[in-house]
């Protein structure tokens, strides 16, 4: 009963009027010779065709039948084979993928917006895709030469896929648990075993070879998360020609049975002194391996707006169909009007599309940063815009992914009854965005990389880079919400003060504070993101009087009736940590 | 892998010590007879151990094997019959019920502990026997005798069970749309006939006969919810002597696939001119339904404080036990500690704990006043606790459901990745409260009903009647949390008032403000709970350290960290409903 379309206009809005990426690009040497507006433009109305029509119609059926595993061998769904040739034959795996290997070099403030249609057509499929792209930005950053030159061309072709290999039973959010061992080899390879769980398409039958990205300890690693080390580990081993040799003994033990996103096989990788080759420095693995865990947990914050925009979609469609009630306003004479009459049905749809048009925006500076952080010839700048990536990756992450399921669950509340039923598709977008408040590093996870690694570690240092620009654009003159602006960013300067110095007294300080603040540093980057965007609707509205007015409507209702929750979160963060270490509270009573 | 137990002691404190209940009950003639501690106690203790052992162990198989339709039979789980035989031998399923036709007649606040543990342990179980219970209360109130003296018995015995047969596919929360009609016969009785959907254990094979009570219009019906009569439509005909009959032309077509509560039948109805009696007067029906929806609505909130507390209870133990990362303040020498000790942990398990005991209290609070509304011989004294309840009823329903939702979200946060896996339990329970959230009225539909009936439209005198104790409270010496008790009373009191004069100017006032109105009024009922419930605490705490000081840090976290979200509610809700309707929104842009 779901039908996605790619919201086009609304891309296109974020890429070129917000970031105006056009002009970034043009100035950008690495970019400038690969992109333009016109190609970006034909880019994303391709991807919204192959998403909406290949893929959209897989999401519905891919749930019900569920990966599934027999023999150590896993099947996906029925259509996701040949849905997998046809989307790879548009080279779309390697969409941003380094053009020294095969890539198509196209910009991350475009990929975004890719990765976002993949996710709302369908989580599970999408994710198939997506752990390949992050896995060859680790091989194309950390690894030698040779690995590069064999790996990384049929990882960019979608022939191989990628995957990722952190969590064992007794090691999930704390790495440095982990007890996989790599035995070094005469041949200069090593030998990798131990058992993995949790892997995201650790088998499937889509590729011809699943390249295994594995945290592991060597011989002589030292304790803890500095003892680390990144190996490759083919699920086929490849001859010098780049043809498939032997099969090396890693297999998958089982597939978890899951509350969603059940197309996608997350496996038990048992790895039987497997043949790996070292990524990167010994005992460096955890670092090499943030480079691909920064790329998914960006990637899995769009999953997060990917299926709020599917919801919203279904939502504001069955809204504007669905009778039922009058209106309290007027009289239509009908027996029942369309329920989008009622208020408190407008209020989901418009915190839903407030949320989910202030991540795209989001999502698309981060990505704009991220382009910046790699191609800008000014060291400078690079250092800058690299500072913005590291502070606003968890809360991408994150603050996407809570505020996807609160709109996926308004999607699914807007259908009443209908949309707790399986066949209306919207009780299956809650199941499937819930995973990416977990995996990827829960979200708690993120909050505490936020406020303690990048917040408190540097002294405060990045986020006032990051509140410079919200202050410079509210000073200027004419700027919509300015005050709104002014009095969001004083608030998360205060607190974020008060909480530096809290942590230099109270261990527990960062981690009684983190989630809650994240989401106050999420809703001040959305109020900025909003009033810019009100700004350009309002100058533009006569052009496209539907879509600027719905801006207009909808960064109103941000402001008026969201933002106000920072009130809550301030107070509740400035509570700090003893109430959570109240006496008697351990001991269930 | 779950494992419930019931809250024994937390419900006796509720019970006992909080609401004072026995000395309730010996001052009202008709429960000094029935009712006394000893027998309180003995009840709740069997009652955990039904639920504990006899129907908890089936929740995780039931909810994997589903209830299953074939050629208009519907088969429950395998162990639901054998154990329904059980729980019915017990008398269960008249527990509050009229004495005069076989109920034991206990109180409600003594019911609604009963009812927590029955959907804590299993939900698909609990709804088999609430819907009956609710059925008793309808056909009790508004049958005639003859109706009574053939029906009552068998349903208090649970060998009969009860369904609600209101929602049409073109009506849900419109009921004022059905098309079901009725056509009179010679013989007294009508001739039902019309297809209801989403009707909770229509069919099931755990009793011999189902007794429907069904929203249908007389021919002469005016339009509208003003014509809609009640009628009971048994399955199978009971002859005088209260044998079984002819099966009556009432069939289910289908059951629902749904996200949750799989072992619950949702049935597609079909009445093909099936034979039913009036229940009450002709064209009153909804008024007359509303006695069985009321009792259902508390209920249900009870579904969501009973779901909420089996998620904290293997979210705690988890906690306790998984060990990841260290703790912060203090080395204890371990490679990793319990979560448990990690900031935002306790933090999710704090918010679980404070919403799910406040939850408890309030709906011992609102059990206490729906027996005054029944048992008291001072007239003045009913009507005000009837006030009470209607004013509290939605509020239950919609507050303990949504923050039922939180709750489990919460538990399942706390166990990462493991809490995605469906054999942990804690993704079911998300699964399960979602529905709670939807059926028997949504949440959005308990807030209009609290706003616009409840308090708006008789001025906020029930609202006062409600605060005035509030205040009484906080003006005792030294009670604690005074301050900040009077601040959320007053905060409440000052929307309120804010609220009558602008539902008097803008006829989508009520509709914009009832969700965060209710919220706003949920935490600040809380609140009194909490601080009451500090007082004993603190006066009691020598007597039982562990529990009285679980109870004072948890209170302590509600007034620190939960209450605040008053302040964003209040904003949110003060910004009315101009935002709601801004112009360009309803085209989707």
């Amino acid at each position: 009963m779901t039908d996605y379309t790619a919201p086009l206009r609304d891309m296109r809005f974020v890429l070129h009027e917000l970031l105006e990426a056009p002009a970034l690009w043009a100035r950008l040497p690495a970019l400038a010779e690969t992109v333009d507006p016109d190609t970006a433009d034909a880019i994303l109305e391709e991807a919204a065709k192959v998403c909406g029509q290949l893929i959209a119609p897989l999401n519905r059926s891919g749930d019900e039948e569920g990966a599934q595993w027999r023999d150590g061998q896993v099947s996906t769904p029925g259509g996701f084979r040949e849905a997998y040739a046809t989307y790879i034959e548009g080279g779309w795996v390697g969409l941003g993928g380094n053009p020294a290997w095969g890539g198509m070099g196209m910009p991350k403030s475009l990929a975004v917006q890719v990765e976002e249609m993949l996710y709302g057509a369908n989580s599970s499929f999408a994710l198939y895709s997506t752990l390949t792209s992050g896995a060859c930005l680790a091989i194309d950053a950390h690894a030698s030469e040779a690995l590069k030159a064999r790996y990384l061309p049929p990882l960019y072709e979608g022939r191989w896929a990628g995957s990722m290999c952190l969590t064992e039973a007794h090691a999930g959010s704390d790495l440095g648990l982990i007890r996989t061992r790599a035995e070094p080899q005469a041949d200069g390879s090593y030998a990798v075993s131990g058992s993995k769980i949790f892997i995201t398409g650790g088998e499937q039958d889509l590729t011809e070879n699943i390249i295994h990205l594995v945290l592991a300890r060597l011989p002589d690693a030292p304790a803890g998360p500095k003892g680390i080390s990144l190996f490759l580990v083919p699920k086929v081993l490849v001859n010098d020609d780049g043809s498939l040799g032997a099969r090396n003994p890693v297999h998958c033990g089982s597939i978890e049975h899951k509350m969603g996103i059940k197309a996608s096989a997350t496996c038990v990788m048992n790895f039987d002194g497997a043949t790996g080759w070292l990524v990167g420095e010994p005992h460096k693995g955890l670092a090499a391996m943030f480079t691909m865990m920064n790329y998914e947990r960006l990637s899995i914050g769009i999953q997060g707006i990917g299926c709020a925009e599917a919801s919203y979609q279904n939502a504001a469609r069955y809204a504007l169909e669905r009778l039922q009630g009058r209106d309290a306003a007027q009289a239509s004479g009908a027996v029942a009007d369309p329920i989008i009459v009622h208020p408190d049905v407008r209020r989901m749809l418009l915190s839903m599309k407030a949320m989910t048009e202030g991540g795209r925006a989001f999502a698309g500076h981060v990505g704009e940063q991220l382009d910046l952080s790699k191609f800008s010839d000014d060291a400078e700048e690079r250092a800058r815009a690299a500072a913005q990536v590291a502070l606003l990756t968890p809360v991408a992450k994150a603050f996407f992914t809570d505020s996807g399921l609160d709109s996926c669950v308004h999607g699914q509340q807007v259908f009443g009854g209908h949309g707790y039923i399986r066949e209306w598709g919207q009780e299956q977008l809650v199941r499937d965005v819930r995973i990416a408040q977990i995996y990827e590093g829960t979200n708690g996870i993120q909050a505490l990389d936020l406020l303690g690694r990048k917040v408190v570690a540097d002294g405060g240092a990045a986020l006032r880079q990051f509140t410079a620009q919200i202050r410079a654009f509210a000073e200027q003159p004419g700027a919509p919400y300015a005050a709104e602006l002014r009095d969001a960013v004083q608030r998360l300067e205060a607190v974020s003060d008060w909480l530096l110095a809290q942590a230099g007294q109270d261990p527990h300080a960062v981690g009684a504070a983190a989630v809650e603040y994240l989401h106050l540093l999420g809703y001040t980057a959305y109020a900025w993101l909003w009033a810019r965007m009100a700004q350009l609707a309002a100058e533009r509205r006569a052009s496209d009087e539907a879509f600027y007015s719905g801006k207009l409507a909808t960064a109103a209702f941000f402001f008026r009736h969201l933002l106000p929750r920072t009130l809550g979160l301030e107070a509740s963060i400035r509570a700090g940590s003893a109430a959570l270490f109240g006496e008697g509270f351990a001991t269930k009573g």
